[in-house]
């Protein structure tokens, strides 16, 4: 509020209006530096954490061009990462994308399999943004350091509860994402690391970020980051404690739900988890009246109609996905409530779809095939959990489904279910998904 | 502030906060749209005006590469523009620089001339941010029209007056420029215009504006157009005499001053003037000291310490230059009590720079040289004024000068002082500046 006041003018203006105004940013600049930890001259306000991002990797890469164009990045980036990395393969660049395993994690040998001699950056977030869980950013710092290959981390996440360990070269960062305004990102370039700002020069902020400053904006970044981080570490152990509590009771009592992500070496306010049979858009709608404001992966709640990408990348169901973020000083008792809510919430959902209930005996064939082509997640997966103790064991079900969901969701109930993924075919409409039945 | 409470969540989720998000940005996007005088889907909101400049630009010019690589500018667009040019040059691409006459305005026939086959885009100001100086963009806007050829106008100074007139293409604009939030701007695109949006993907905005949106600055960006908007046209009468007033009053009471910019066609709040013999930062900082914040565009004023390009490009003076801008609800007193101090203030500082009395009569010669070396702006022009009674009607003053305003500041002088300007020279160090005594 009071820089509303007092902060409306130009800082690079001399008379006392813009001296204020420069003060100001001067002091926004160091409290953020400070609990980025680095210099004030290495950190630069932006517009979001996305144009940070962007301006990052772009500055980065376009600084070591001599060395090459080759650049890394996991694959379970915020899509801002993956966007540049899209970029920068259309423009003639190369791009290596990191495998994470089951739980959303890479490894530093990941990494060090990917460095070579022409890789001008390497990128790695401090923390999944969907399923919350924590990188070895410091590990994998380390090994780009003695390879001489500066590394951006993506700390968006993890900024408001400390800063990122380990020896980065860039570090970016939103201060909405920490509960402070919209419309403030940070950059950090570390002394040292070559970067060449793109796009048309602009003087502001070191010219790294085009534009007049967001002042306001900058100044409540500031002051929110500092207001909390004063009570992260107490916060993180009550918020690690709630979504504890909403991780075993979920799957205590909601039956095939699979809770995802690092259950040890994760954010404390974030918990995800997938329900079997059950439609995102449906299930976000009924927790939406019952007053709870969750996100989902799943397909049918994104624009594109194809499932997140963070979940696709750890191999895990994304049907019936939902992800809880629970803002600082969430009550314990709003959790309780929710978590009393979402089973029956779930169970209306599933009888809605028709969703399976224990097998019904048919006719048994050794091949069974589900015509699905035309139907949207959860409907495959339903049809085939419904006809799956139709076929002998050793039998095998043919799900045709032209729902790009399905090639995620159907291998992963298989590995729920002890059942056996086959693999798939093209069909003569959308793909064949072959399931051998086990048990 | 009612945004900053409802407007926090992210417009592109499901549950009840991003609707409501979705529909505060829906109506300010209309809000802007009617005002701008285009389809809400051909607007979009950006971080800055200075963003909106690049995007539209790059965009435009992407869009259209297939046509040619040559952007028109005028001389006197924001420095965001005239960057642009300068990537679209280092870039491979080809620029004309339409020049403007002494009043700052550029002609229709100047960018009939500058339109070529492989014309991609012409861009124009709707009215000149240091001098107030109104352009004929519905005139360019036609012959672009007729050639094919898209038009950018950047309304950041006038879209608070109203709506740009003309066939334009492409529109942009900065919130904080009417008064409103920093951390907005608008680009406008018409329908029907090739535009293909640079940088990384961002599913944003249209994918015109990457980056979360700065949601309750955009909420109160549309609302501050409006409320602005109603009181416009009245304001606009009110402030157009105040200035009127400054321009009459200090052509009276301050000798030896040009007061810049179009006496007519221009915007109601601004006006620019020019003090012989007086350094601006040390103008800036006497009028601040009574409590008027003002800006200059003389090179002391700059931290390349070169003069402001649009001064130069109209070839008028440039040093003791204040601008004075105006902002809606300005008391008639205030600018009164400025015009009673601004007399004193500019004496003070002449006489603190030894600025000349009427000339002292000494030795005549045919050439006198004047060794300025080392001596900043208004010093060259100072030393001049001194000796010119020096030398006989019909002799000249060689000023060796390396101060770069001399270069626009010594023929200004010989105008406003009706002696001849000679030209330049190389010299051993800096440059001779030949000044021909008239009179």
């Amino acid at each position: 509020m009071a820089s509303l006041d007092e902060g409306w003018a130009d800082p690079a203006r001399l008379y006392r209006e813009g001296r204020r105004a420069r003060m100001l940013l001067d002091a926004a600049r160091e409290a953020a530096a400070e609990a980025a930890g680095c210099r004030p001259d290495e950190l630069v306000f932006t517009s979001s954490g996305t144009r940070a991002v962007h301006s990052g990797i772009a500055g980065a890469l376009a600084g070591r061009r001599r060395v090459g164009r080759h650049l890394i990045v996991s694959a379970v980036e915020h899509s801002s990462v993956l966007h540049s990395a899209d970029a920068q393969e259309a423009d003639g660049g190369t791009v290596t994308r990191v495998a994470v395993d089951r739980t959303g994690v890479v490894t530093a040998q990941g990494y060090a399999a990917a460095l070579r001699p022409d890789t001008a950056l390497a990128c790695l977030q401090s923390a999944n943004h969907e399923v919350g869980t924590e990188q070895p950013v410091a590990a994998v710092a380390e090994l780009c350091r003695e390879a001489g290959v500066p590394l951006l981390v993506d700390a968006a996440q993890s900024l408001g509860w400390g800063p990122v360990g380990g020896d980065w070269s860039l570090l970016t960062a939103s201060a909405h994402k920490w509960g402070g305004p919209s419309g403030v990102g940070l950059l950090a370039v570390r002394k040292g690391v070559r970067f060449a700002a793109q796009g048309p020069v602009d003087e502001r902020e070191s010219g790294r970020a085009a534009g007049f400053e967001n002042l306001p904006g900058i100044v409540a970044a500031a002051a929110s980051l500092r207001a909390v981080r004063a009570e992260a570490a107490q916060e993180a152990v009550r918020l690690r404690e709630l979504t504890e509590r909403i991780r075993g009771r979920v799957a205590e009592a909601v039956p095939d739900v699979e809770v995802v992500g690092d259950p040890v070496r994760r954010l404390p306010g974030i918990v995800t988890f997938s329900c079997l049979y059950v439609d995102g858009e449906t299930l976000l709608h009924e927790l939406d009246r019952a007053g709870f404001s969750v996100s989902s992966g799943s397909s049918c709640t994104s624009s594109t109609l194809t499932p997140s990408h963070v979940l696709r990348a750890m191999g895990v169901l994304s049907e019936g996905n939902v992800r809880v973020s629970l803002p600082l000083g969430t009550p314990a008792q709003d959790v309780d409530r929710f978590l009393e809510v979402l089973p029956g919430a779930v169970a209306a959902v599933r009888e809605k779809l028709g969703a399976p209930a224990p097998a019904t005996t048919a006719v048994r064939e050794d091949v069974l095939v589900v015509d699905a082509l035309g139907k949207r997640c959860p409907i495959p997966v339903i049809e085939l959990a419904k006809v799956i103790g139709d076929v002998p064991v050793g039998g095998t079900v043919r799900v045709l489904s032209d729902d790009e969901a399905a090639r995620l969701d159907i291998p992963a109930w298989c590995e729920m279910r002890g059942q056996e993924y086959a693999g798939e075919e093209p069909a003569d409409r959308g793909t064949a998904y072959l399931v051998r039945r086990v048990s």
